[in-house]
């Protein structure tokens, strides 16, 4: 006898996650099949900003409006998820400063500045906000409204609430074939086999492994990003600060994070001394003071990465039961509930927004191809 | 040239850290040495409960009251020290279930069952609230107003707040003496020494090596606690349930917490297999399905404990420069607060209730001697 | 352009490397595809006993011969690789103790006790080689030439000594599937893909992932099996001692390691309440003092258990250039150098031993299907 | 009752544990009293040079023959040791290579080239040596005779040995105060009290705290290190290199460890971003395919330092009884089987090189006082 499912998903990160709970929200029947233990890949290793404004990029066709939604829905999540499963998210206000040293780095705030929720502070009010910060700085964009979460604590809520909604999560069990049967698909996973009418491939940059064996000429490529954390003794940072793509996020537990490099097409997980060097010295521009602080730890986690940085979400173009919800890049926890959404969405067959619909899908057009 | 304060605190557990809190609210130039790192000993290894029912043992004239007032003080702590440092100190209702398996134990309840704020359940009602509790039981006493905290993020949030309203804290800054100067005291530490107006001793069971040399003829005594915490991946357990000694504590980490042995006179601070074997027996008798979840971790920490299991809270008798804040054994947690209000009270000359000060003062009749 | 090598090895365990080891020092060019890091899965869990007559189970024609030439290889590769490499092994003597607790459990030890190197302990004599052990005991074999390494140890010596030699040892590479070429192999890696004319399959018990995918009626099912290692101050022990499948072997870091539960189909690698219970238990049976000592850490494992508990060594049947080196159930740790020296031969087209061939060839008659 | 040795130790770091070890073989009745665990401050932290040669600076008359009959003992204990407790103290040859960048670092090692076991090798020979070194070197000064070992597993070793041999050891056993008594010393621990016929101050840094309590106006002041190690997969470096007060040290577990920082009275022992970051930068100066590897781990230390950094060994000037073993500052290591040896024989009233009783003697001259 084998088991069926509605919906079988691949990986259990904060997107399979996601996915889960928002269908076992609707009574569905899924099933994640997590290679390892959830949420220890690149979940685990986010800064958890919920950068919708800082992130878009000049895009507010789709990728604004989607982050936006998703940003909206964390507010409501954390007490969901709580009352659900008794987890707690970490969701913390304070928002994020985008720093300026010069003219150069103040233009590139330009589009980010003209958004009405976005404000410009000069030197003295951010030194008044934040008094350890460079006194270097010209000012800084404040984006109140892009708040942080901790990663894991959303992605373990997120699963234990599917779970007590009658979800199934199995870690220790990757797949390893997707196989096309008469009403639905074989999930051969090492752990046996299932079957399911849906699956949705959401195992982060591990999915590429699965492009090719369904017909599709895709890739992604990780960019690791490599951490550490410090102990914040007294209250040396209050708001995220961002510059030069590195930023230090002050936790709800006493710790500052300080991330990341960008190392294109490297998949070993673990910290190097040139990444810590490196990203070292950026947080000592930021904040000087953080030289004195004592280190908690340091980790590394692999960014999944499309051609155009935007992630893939959608059908795939000739089977309909197969979904897709990868390459979520630098913003899967930010997008996270809006792609749970957009794929329950999807599968029910409820009207989803036409623009996200052909900005995400697997098969849009890629104007060169990576080697 | 020598630093002076007006407090020096020795000990930085929940207790020291609470008083460094209270008396920097009112401005006090107060500093904290800490031998080792703040909270990690007794207060780290800690439940977390704010049992002030469940915990009175029938001393309605002292410690409940004492504790009560300490509870309250928690439900305003959680914000206060949120909005002045960041830190989440992990409140948590739900509240604790004493189990009854049999006439026995029920009789045992019957004093906590006779407070108005808390009520039975019986089987049929537990097993709906619980429905992974053994069903060998009678019922529970249902104590609503017992809550939970994460010990050391309570202990950290003061610890930082303080620093933030101007208290100095030396961690790794053993005191070794206290001498008696014209105008108050010179504490001698590892790394050097200082004056202060006044002394609180506040390091736990590690207090009572001042005693002596203090002319107390006043002990404590370890008694040895050993914990270890599951990962529970669905959700096994709502509620902290209690019985024989040994509970379960529900985390808002998605961690049940159990605990905990009770060895006197052990100074080893490391847990020991026998330890561990007694307390899974016994939280399977409450939760047989327990038996299935994976362990995250265990620990052990040593509770200070007093002749009559009352903490010593006041003056030295012969020296109103020196105070005591201490022994708080099973509740050092839940007492926190109200020890850090009544110190900052007493060196303010602010007014203290009576029976308080009478029932905890250091000198107050000790019927036979530890030996 | 695509990497080409004359073998690709699947599984960065103890017999992947080993592989590796054998063939670099032969001068072929050499690769092993890791999908996580070197060691760390069922390798790093082990006791590291190296048990040739502990272990045979009257099987004196084929798994003997070939476990005592394993053995013996041992004792030249400890100087061998920390000579190349730097790293030590752990080797450490001792011999294994086989406890009797009665009559029954007597018998059930003569067929080991039949063989010469091994040899009967009274009462008398075993307490006063380990005067800590249990008092109820009648004797035990002694079995002198079982020595101990340490797993992760050789692994790593293993693995380094082949990268001095020329090998690329690639940690992060999971590989998906193997296709046939004209002249070998493609093998596809989330990595990117290589060509090889010689691929081994070596990747503890997910092999079998790939036995179907290369036509194959076999399967492997893992036997989880949970430890725990004490402190041991003293010197409570000084040889390893076995009994009712549980076994207790002093490190030379000081450790005593308890071992292990045997949970068949299993493929969460954590470990249970229970898991621990059992053994904590059953080493007080075998050393009641160790109640007493105090916990250092926890880990599990999964064993590869093929239908006869024999490993699977050798040439795919149909398929020269394909090998396997898998199933090494409770003895891949003993029968790594082995398993290393067999593949090479095979590859190298020099003469193996015939009884070994026709016993660890996958396509061996299986008795019965497992389903 | 009180408990009665014949040698109370306090401090259960290298230095305590070598000296319980020696007097134990003498069949003295010792015991150490350690406040927390055995080796875990600054013995812990440390590389394991044995640099008798690297670290004499110059001073041939007591320092160096002292360093070098206690490496000579170390060749010895390796084996004594490992037959009476099982551990393996982890001694590994290879000697250290002192760089020379430039003349003027040539010129700094002239006095060490000086000796007769010391041969300068030239930047072909070295480069030969170690492929991955710098190729900015003039040559260096290879110390073929300093080797390394593992710091706890020495003091492991030295505690468990000195147990077996019927020593007592106590952990989280803080002393407080020595006071003189008739015939003997009455030691106050936090674990109740003791009586002692000779008592040894062996507390590392933390010794400085009884200096003035027996009357002495000397001081140690903390030098900190910061390390840290990174994972070696390949072999990039054989030997131990040295330059700048940084050295890289090979370890037969696969690690480099990088070291360290002097950050002088710095009581701390947590390690701080500006510390890493320097000693990143040095050892890429030394070996700049560093860069690459992964991290493994990072801590710290404080190192005992005397006002002319040799340590203090010997009685106390005016109470024989009392005896001092301490301020090691960069060598304790090293020095550690000496130091138990002549504190061994000063008890037992043998004859000491009487070079090193009055270049040790902690009432020796100093030029000035540290403030
Ligand atoms: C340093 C760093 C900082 C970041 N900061 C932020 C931030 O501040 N804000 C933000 O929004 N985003 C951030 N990100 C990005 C974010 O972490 C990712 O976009 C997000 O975690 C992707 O989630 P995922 O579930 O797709 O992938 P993952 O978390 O990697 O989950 C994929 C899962 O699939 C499993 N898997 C793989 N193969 C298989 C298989 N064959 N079968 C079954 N399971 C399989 C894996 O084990 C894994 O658990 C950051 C990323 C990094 C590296
Ligand atoms: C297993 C267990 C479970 C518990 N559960 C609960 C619970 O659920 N609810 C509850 O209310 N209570 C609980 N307790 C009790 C509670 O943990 C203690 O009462 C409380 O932590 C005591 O706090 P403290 O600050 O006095 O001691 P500590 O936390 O031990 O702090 C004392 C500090 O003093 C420092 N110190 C020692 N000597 C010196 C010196 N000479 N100079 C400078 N510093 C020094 C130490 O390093 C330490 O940090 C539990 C205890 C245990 C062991
Ligand atoms: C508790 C316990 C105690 C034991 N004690 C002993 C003992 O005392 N003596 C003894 O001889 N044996 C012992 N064993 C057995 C021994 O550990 C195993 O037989 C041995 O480790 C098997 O080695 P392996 O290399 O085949 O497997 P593994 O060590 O599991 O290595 C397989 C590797 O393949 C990798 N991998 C998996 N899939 C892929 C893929 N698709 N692509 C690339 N890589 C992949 C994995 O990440 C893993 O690193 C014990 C086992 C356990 C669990
Ligand atoms: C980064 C670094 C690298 C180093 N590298 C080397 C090297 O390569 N070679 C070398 O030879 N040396 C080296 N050293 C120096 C060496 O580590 C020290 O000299 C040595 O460890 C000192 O040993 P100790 O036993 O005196 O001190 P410790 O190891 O500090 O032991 C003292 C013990 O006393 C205990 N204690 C303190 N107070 C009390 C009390 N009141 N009661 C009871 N117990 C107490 C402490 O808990 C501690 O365990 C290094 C040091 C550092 C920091």
């Amino acid at each position: 006898m084998i088991d069926k499912f509605e919906v079988a998903i691949i990986g259990g990160g904060i997107i399979g996650c996601s996915i889960a709970y928002y269908l076992a929200k609707e009574k569905m029947n899924v099933a994640v099949f997590e290679g390892n233990q959830i949420g220890m890949k690149t979940t685990s290793a986010a800064g958890g900003m919920l950068g919708a404004h800082s992130e878009c990029d000049g895009d507010f066709d789709a990728f604004f409006p989607f982050a936006r939604s998703s940003q909206f829905a964390y507010s409501e999540l954390k007490e969901q998820l709580n009352h659900l499963c008794g987890l707690d998210i970490g969701y913390r206000k304070g928002g994020i400063l985008k720093l300026a040293f010069n003219e150069s780095d103040r233009n590139e705030l330009q589009s980010i500045l003209s958004q009405p929720t976005v404000k410009w502070l000069d030197k003295e009010t951010l030194s008044e906000m934040e008094p350890h910060i460079s006194n270097k700085l010209l000012g800084a964009a404040y984006i109140e409204e892009d708040v942080n979460v901790l990663p894991m604590a959303v992605c373990q809520a997120f699963a234990k609430s599917a779970q007590i909604l009658g979800a199934t999560i199995n870690e220790y069990s990757p797949v390893h074939n997707i196989h096309k049967k008469e009403n639905g698909f074989l999930i051969e996973t090492t752990t046996g086999q299932v079957e399911a009418e849906y699956v949705v491939v959401a195992n982060g940059v591990w999915s590429t492994t699965f492009f090719k064996q369904l017909g599709l000429d895709r890739q992604l490529m990780p960019v690791k990003g490599e951490c550490l954390s410090v102990i914040d003794e007294k209250m040396t940072l209050k708001h995220t600060i961002f510059h030069d793509h590195c930023y230090i996020v002050p936790r709800s537990n006493g710790r500052l994070v300080i991330g990341a490099t960008s190392i294109e097409n490297d998949w070993n997980e673990k910290v190097s001394l040139d990444g810590i060097e490196t990203i070292i010295a950026k947080a000592k521009t930021m904040l000087p003071n953080i030289a004195h602080l004592k280190i908690d730890s340091f980790w590394a986690g692999l960014r999944p990465q499309t051609f155009d940085r935007k992630p893939f979400i959608g059908h795939h173009p000739e089977e309909e039961g197969i979904l897709f919800a990868t390459g979520h890049y630098r913003n899967g926890i930010l997008l996270a509930p809006a792609t749970g959404q957009m794929i329950r969405d999807l599968i029910l067959k409820r009207q989803v927004n036409n623009e996200w619909v052909e900005a995400f899908k697997i098969d849009r057009h890629q104007p060169f191809a990576i080697k």
